[in-house]
């Protein structure tokens, strides 16, 4: 059955660049992508699958039953695009201006298109059913993939599997690890209300700068004094604005900046101790505060039965030539909601042709990716599939 | 003589107020005073004073010399206006959009004028030469004083006066100090180069953030120190800019501030301990930095003598019911140079009528002072010039 | 009858001589100074003078009353030595191992006794009176002098004058100073409680090295930021004690230092500053804290009118070739308290003989002074206390 | 084979257990274990086992050689004690004053010796050699370990195993890890030199508290920005030391503290971070500073090979119920060395019985361990050696 698979996939990769690239000519944004849901959910009629479309907004979940009963394995594509110009010079070329596929989803949902349509082929042998998880708006939080999931997506799901194709990692290369694989990254705005005046006479404010330069320096000690060393964290601030002339005394200050973590109670934690030390120099100071902490995804957790069963898998793959743990990314990805409700791994699929000495990194304006390791997601995510139908 | 004089001033007060009010109406920025050069020139023309125009600019130098020989005392009053559009609602309101003299300083021509007018007439009893000074851009660094002492206006000059309106304080008083009665104010600029990122990867950045905030909490160590505690002095940072997304690391931040003191040697030397601070933290953090340290006026330091002599004076002067030492201010005054060439005093003659009980301090749009207090100015600075002339 | 005075003085130099040199063979440390009071006394009682013993402890309160009516000035020396071992080597050395008068306290007392023994014999012609306070304790808080008050040795007292002989300023030379002379001199304490642990689980402790580092950083800020810039103040920690192994994170640290203020407002605020602080930066912690704060002697703040009065009597007497004004000094003195409760002045009475260079400084084991100052001291006094007698 | 390695060790049992407790009644120091190395001489003498002492040390190796060529494994125990009073009310307490083996040293001896007796019975059956290492010193850097591997006790040897008693985990676990298991444990001290003086005139020093506090607060950042937050990395301060008057300012300040990494890079930038940020510091305080860095044992990084090879043989031993990956330990081991040069892995064998409900931990004066492990521990090195030399 797997080799059958495989025969289709190699008969049918054309047209999976021809979707690829015909995606890529029409990127649309996080919850504005209209067009490529219609687009997905029409290619599944025109073949005769069962299709549920506007799941949790833009979200397109296919179905394919086996013929014999069996458990249910969900397979997921995010399809949305972001706000960048594309600046490569090729003829799939985005045809919007300041919007792009500028990492890899377009790859993603042909990959799972064709893979879905070749799988559907083997229906009859199939025990089970195969959920294919169209999910919009995975760049923009909250994301799509919690909408999805209130949605009903993972209705009867026993076992999820994802991939994204990655670019810097060389084509050939399948990335795993179990537990934590991508951050939870959030963001937080402290506000330092004192009390300014002039420059000259410091005793009669409250000077916001150096109070918020205070914070800056004593947020360095969450990581280093008070979450676990062997738990990565990151608490950076990125902007701090206190603009005044010279010879004033600021008012006010204000502090923007990411959390990242790999635990719900380290990022926690660190939620909380952010606010209590803003409220101890406060008081220290004298001065006031507004503080707001939001929440992007949490951390991919990987299963470690899922992920040992991907590694099996990967091994197996003719062209896939490495299988390695990757250390966790600290990026986000909302496929961490699937994993908090049903079983299940996401891992990377390396996309750079062996001629690209240094690619550009997702997001970048001139990203591109090696269309060859569509196939080989495709290897991966299809013979789990069937395997964990046959197991 | 003395007498005369008072009797002359008396005399010619409603001439002074309508002085002070034309030049309130046309009110000129600093270092643009051509037509209020002009007016003063004519003015000393018209009396037959022999006067030099364009001195170091707009500067305005007329002399009265005694019909004996003997010393030579200047006066000084300063005649630019500022960058604020009048708020007031009285008669004489300044009928240039934008701009306004709301310093004092038309007052301080006013009073100079008429003082000259009538010294003039007692020429014939005058042993030396009194040098009348009228000096543009006092408001705005490098200021008109050391362009006019370039230009000579200092020459055989044994001894200098001046005089500031001060609004805040009551018609009355006279307010004087030996030593620094108005402080250095000068501006510096930081910027910190470090090494930007993204906010998930500090190891890869040096994060200007960090380093500038450490920067804004060491330099509280040069008041608290490195400085004589019995020396004032000020360092503020009025501004911090690093103005990123949240989830990025600081490539570069600026800090903006004011150094404010009465001593030479401790303005100095808090120049250099302000980058040599900034130095030792950015080797530390393996950064580098920009440094800009801008002098403006240096302190006014008034001399004993002339100053025991003034308070003499003070006293002696009817109008005058106090006579106090006040506190230095932390403001700046070019009025600093004269006073490094030659001998003198600057003080403050109290401007607030007994009827205002919470006047609008200078620089505000609705400024205004107490006309009387011009007749107490002038009666100071003439017996000073008498008394001096006569010692 | 000044001119007496001096010729009374002159007389009984060489006595003033051998008592001051018999009290330094013979010093007594703070509160235990029974002999020197008894020695005092039995002075007094010797002369006839009237004299109160165990005043507040050992002091000692000796009386002439004119012959006619009058004011009443007050006279005070101290006479305490300290727990220093004397290394000079003089005829005159300290008997005492270990103790010495190494302040010049036996000089104020050889002078004041000595004047008033010139002064009794001038009683007849005496309008008023003249109290001669000998104050024990002034090198050891909470000092003699208060006690001596609350036991009324200022009752009935117009004014009272007092001086230390200073051996690092030349002898002929007069210190005075209007307002504030000498600084209070306070101590605090702050202990932080964290919780210690292994030095390679920070997460498991809160550490208190960290965060009692950071009080120290922003204890800075109170001088900086928080007093008046024209207000001199002091905040400085000389102790900071955390002793444990390198692999342990530190459980408590204690910090120990002293605060320099001239206004009883500013002291008060650095008082409670420290505490908001030390509250706030323990509260960003999560750590607790214990606070002493201890008041040392207030600032000698000297009254304007009376300090008029000693200048101008400096300059008339033949001895002093050197009249000015002093900065204010750091160390504390209890002269302060006679000052809160009546006018009055304290001086400076120069006494470094021509010959030396480099005098020791007050409390250094080989301390000594030009005891030719004791006679410019006593006709300091002296004079002072007739004229104010006369005025 | 297995099974009659076995059969030998369960009959030998009770003697390993007495070995264990006469050796916990003579412990011996690090370093001093004189009658410790004749003992496990003697034993292998006894049995007729080549062995050579005095190797690098108190070293002792022993050498099975099988009757068949072959590759040859070590097994390593190490057989210090520690300076800590023994307080458990056992027969086999301690005998020493202030000595005991208080981390299971006892039971690594005994477990080796008596595994070895058995092995040697079936050295005719053996393809190859095993090298038994009894290491000297463990507890105290430098260690043992590298002065026998300079010595010779790895020569030709192919593969090492070693493992931990550890008694705060339940008997029948097996605690592996790929990479490092143990930390790199270093020791740092630091002096700031400034510029004592008194506490009422900073000006004149170099507040060598301020700058120290400032490097504690610096020195966070070492982790929270310099150090990849995928890495592992403490930097605690244990000591700060700064001992003066209230009212004094501290001319010097001592930091003492420890560093743990799991990298040697990482270790070798901390080192340098250290250097830096103290060098930038004084710099910016015009003060100097003292900085020493002592290396304590490398991590322990365990071969990815071995360690599969380990968990495999632990799954298959009926005592043990438990084969669980442990995060890695911040202790140091100076096992790390061995696996510089050969292949291996060191692994934890739980050794708290099950009536134990809260174990004293390693290095408490009532430590204690569950004999039984060591029947475990000891078929875990048996199987490992038999079954690398038959692979």
């Amino acid at each position: 059955m797997i080799e059958h698979l495989y025969e289709r996939l190699k008969a049918y990769y054309d047209e999976m660049v021809a979707i690829r690239r015909y995606l890529h000519q029409h990127p649309e944004l996080s919850f504005q992508e209209y067009n490529t849901a219609k687009y997905i959910a029409n290619y599944y009629k025109a073949l005769g699958i069962p299709v549920r479309e506007h799941v949790g907004g833009n979200g397109v979940v296919a179905k394919i039953v086996g013929a014999k009963p069996g458990k249910t394995v969900a397979l997921r594509a995010d399809f949305d695009a972001l706000p960048i110009q594309d600046e490569k010079d090729v003829p799939y070329k985005s045809t919007v201006p300041g919007v792009m596929h500028a990492c890899g989803h377009d790859g993603h949902t042909a990959t799972l298109l064709v893979l879905a349509k070749a799988l559907y082929e083997m229906k009859k042998a199939l025990s089970g059913t195969i959920v294919l998880i169209h999910q919009h708006a995975e760049e923009y939080a909250p994301g799509g993939a919690i909408s999805m999931i209130e949605d009903g997506c993972l209705e009867g799901v026993d076992v999820i599997f994802g991939t994204h194709l990655w670019a810097t990692e060389p084509t050939g290369k399948i990335q795993y690890r179990t537990g934590p694989i991508m951050a939870a990254a959030d963001r937080f705005e402290i506000t330092i209300q004192g009390s300014g005046g002039h420059g000259a006479q410091p005793h009669k404010t409250k000077d916001a700068i150096v109070v918020a330069s205070q914070l800056v320096l004593v947020l360095q000690q969450i990581v280093s004094r008070r979450v676990n060393p062997l738990q990565p964290a990151v608490v950076s601030i990125g902007s701090f604005m206190a603009d005044n002339a010279f010879n004033v005394i600021a008012d006010t200050a204000k502090l923007v900046g990411t959390v990242r973590t790999f635990d719900e109670a380290v990022r926690s934690e660190i939620e909380r101790e952010i606010e209590r030390i803003t409220k101890g120099i406060c008081l220290a100071a004298d001065c006031s505060y507004q503080y707001a902490y939001t929440r992007g995804y949490p951390p991919v957790v990987n299963h470690e039965e899922e992920t040992s069963f991907i590694v099996k898998i990967a091994k197996q793959i003719p062209e896939v030539t490495i299988v390695e743990e990757t250390e966790p990314h600290m990026g986000g990805e909302d496929f961490a909601y699937y994993l908090q409700k049903v079983k299940g791994t996401f891992f990377f699929t390396g996309a750079k042709a062996d001629d690209v000495t240094t690619p550009f990194p997702h997001h970048h304006p001139k990203f591109d990716f090696d269309e060859k390791a569509m196939l080989i997601a495709a290897k991966m995510l299809g013979t789990a599939a069937l395997r964990f139908l046959t197991k």
